[in-house]
């Protein structure tokens, strides 16, 4: 299949913006932009490399502050064509960078604490941001019909997205999952199939597919168009450093689920130095995971190279990947920043939850308990430094995953009468 | 009460910004700036009197172009300090206008469709727009607990703006709601108290306590904090006109649960226009409700300037206020600028939820259900023009109201392999 799909986007009518070519992590092999994901020569992950030489960084600022409130104000160095504005997409982004100062007083942090809250995205997850980028791939590759594997955050925003760009979608969940996580999914009109099996059942089904004559036209977000997909995390590092005034953060707590999210921010930063948009100075970047689901956590604490497979048993779904494609990159990126990875346990999530709304009144995915609980965990090993500029990433709703804080409720039932009230000794 | 807290507040350490005073809405008598929302003299509803004669209107326009990507950005036209945006709130506003290509496809409009999609807010509704005003008075007046009846959205945004703000809040609503919107209020940390009753004994209750010492010093945001809190829904004038270039829309069409919401709208286009920031030309405002919690509807259609109340019962509980206090004041509103009250079903709500996600990718609370219903019906019966601009406002997000859409589901249900796939006929 690789061989055939290079072939068909040699096509010079593919404008994908500064996007030039895909090139291969591991052995650097530089192929034509087109829905491949594998490298032919090593199997390596491919990613998109950029031609930046035309930018001037003062003139390139200014085209960013002057662009739109999402995420296209960064279009020149995202795999996307320069009207993509102009095209009609859910424009993720441009999310809140909140300064947490009541935060920062219960965690110790005197340096400046900032919660990037994604929950305000269209569908509420970071997921926005990389399905944009992903129909803006499957547009250029002619693609109808967008796809993905998933268990809640992707299938939202993949129908989403698809329903305003004018695609069909047919997302492929497992069949057991919550009612509420099957009706976000299916509103946007799509098709949503269940599986009769576990999200690996999904994911290797959808393997099958796309080698099949049944998949050709497809373009499944997460992996035929995952190098794409992938960049849309770039964001995140470009309005961080923006919303603090052009600045980099000393320290950014980030949830692993692939790792891709971590290895993006980072390459993210990159850039942003390499073009001069902002001092060139260290930082260091923080991976998170549930205790349930810690393979990348564990593999760092023990000095390893390579991640060894987990089943995943937590409450954080959204981050549950046993078997993380990008860990060992998460493992690397952590190291040369100087960064670590830690984990929290379920119990350790939720007092995270809560602490998080009761101190700024944002309301977070278990995710967000898990970054934001090992920020905690990190600053109290003497890890994370409180007297530095920190960044704690949330990248999804609490409203998604209200099951884990079910036990929240009423502080006391009274009768409507003021005696009833004052008996309650809440005056 | 009245009076003692007039006399309180003629300390001229209350800064409000451009607002001077409160006046009252029926004999215009004017009493100075304090935690009051009924008139002296007449018990008409108070609101607030501003003082924009210093403003120059392209000066204006450049300070509000120049401001936060939130409702701050208003700051000069509403009544909060001008340091406002300086104060821990929970900023919310600058939501999406979007522009509704499909959707307009789908209904015929021509002349440009926009959907206000204020499930963008942080809590995702058009409350915290309202509860962001409550705060910034309940510091002036220095109050130290936020309280208010709600049956959901309000809680939610009291909760987390109080914890953000340093408020204590102290929330009432019907002991048996459902457990998402319990959690969802409660996850804040501020008191969540259940009533052995339904809304109407909550209201009770509430006006009751703020007439007792066990409620002094407590600063209700829909009752006494209401002229102030009132004033957030202007913000949705303000930035659709923005977000247009500085036009006034042709047409609107606003959900009606008090009415407040579609008053203030109306007094923010005047205000825009007498400020010079819009051209001064006709614009018409819709009002929409629910079949089964119709009044203002019913009394539009016969002709009525009273509002006989209706005891609810729909789907639309956002918008299930029988007895809608301002329901008067919308029906001047829809005769005065050639617009209307129209009503729709409950199964005509649902059907709107599912073509507003499928055209926009945007999921809708039924108070969306019920405006873009409205919409369609208007248009069907020849009231709304097809040819001109009009918006219609999303004002609460899709997650919070699953139960209204609970039978969408799966396309179909597949084990994990190609034919299986094929039999279901899906390729």
């Amino acid at each position: 299949m690789a061989v055939q799909t290079v072939e068909s986007t040699t096509n010079p009518t593919v404008d994908l913006g500064p996007a030039a070519a895909l090139s291969c992590r591991e052995c650097g092999h530089r192929v034509p932009l087109g829905p491949v994901f594998a490298c032919e020569e090593c199997f390596g992950p491919l990613e998109i490399a950029y031609d930046f030489s035309a930018y001037e960084t003062e003139e390139l600022r200014k085209k960013i502050e002057s662009g739109p409130a999402n995420i296209w104000r960064y279009a020149p160095l995202l795999p996307v064509p320069a009207d993509v504005a102009d095209k009609p997409n859910i424009n993720p982004g441009w999310t809140k960078l909140v300064k947490a100062d009541n935060l920062a007083r219960e965690l110790g942090v005197t340096g400046g604490l900032y919660v990037k809250d994604d929950s305000g995205n269209p569908t509420h997850s970071f997921k926005d941001r990389v399905v944009a980028q992903a129909i803006e791939a499957a547009r250029a590759f002619g693609f109808t019909t967008l796809s993905c594997s998933s268990t809640g955050n992707l299938a939202g925003a993949v129908g989403a997205a698809a329903a305003r760009a004018g695609f069909r979608s047919c997302v492929f969940i497992p069949h057991d999952l919550e009612q509420g996580k099957v009706v976000m999914a299916a509103i946007y009109g799509g098709d949503l199939v269940g599986i009769e099996g576990n999200y690996d059942d999904v994911n290797r089904f959808c393997s099958e597919l796309i080698g099949d004559p049944a998949g050709e036209g497809w373009g499944f977000v997460n992996v035929n168009l995952r190098p794409y997909y992938a960049e849309g995390s770039k964001t995140l590092a470009y309005e961080i450093c923006e919303q603090l005034g052009w600045r980099l953060p000393d320290q950014i707590v980030v949830p692993i689920a692939s790792g891709s999210q971590l290895t993006k921010i980072d390459k993210g930063l990159k850039e942003l130095i390499q073009l001069g948009l902002v001092e060139d100075k260290p930082y260091k970047i923080f991976g998170a995971q549930a205790e349930g689901c810690s393979p990348v956590s564990v593999a760092f604490k023990e000095g390893h190279d390579v991640v060894r497979p987990q089943k995943p048993d937590t409450i954080a779904k959204s981050l549950a990947i046993g078997n993380p494609a990008d860990g060992p990159y998460v493992l690397d990126i952590a190291r040369r920043t100087a960064g670590a990875v830690e984990d929290v346990t379920d119990d350790q999530i939720v007092d995270a939850i809560k602490l998080l709304a009761r101190t700024e009144g944002i309301f977070a995915e278990t995710a967000g308990g898990v970054t934001v609980g090992v920020t905690r965990k990190l600053i109290e090993n003497g890890v994370l430094d409180p007297t530095k500029t920190t960044v704690v990433l949330n990248t999804g709703d609490g409203l998604k995953t209200l099951d884990a804080v079910a036990g929240t409720g009423l502080t006391a039932t009274i009768r409507p009468n003021l005696d009833s009230f004052r008996e309650a000794g809440l005056a």
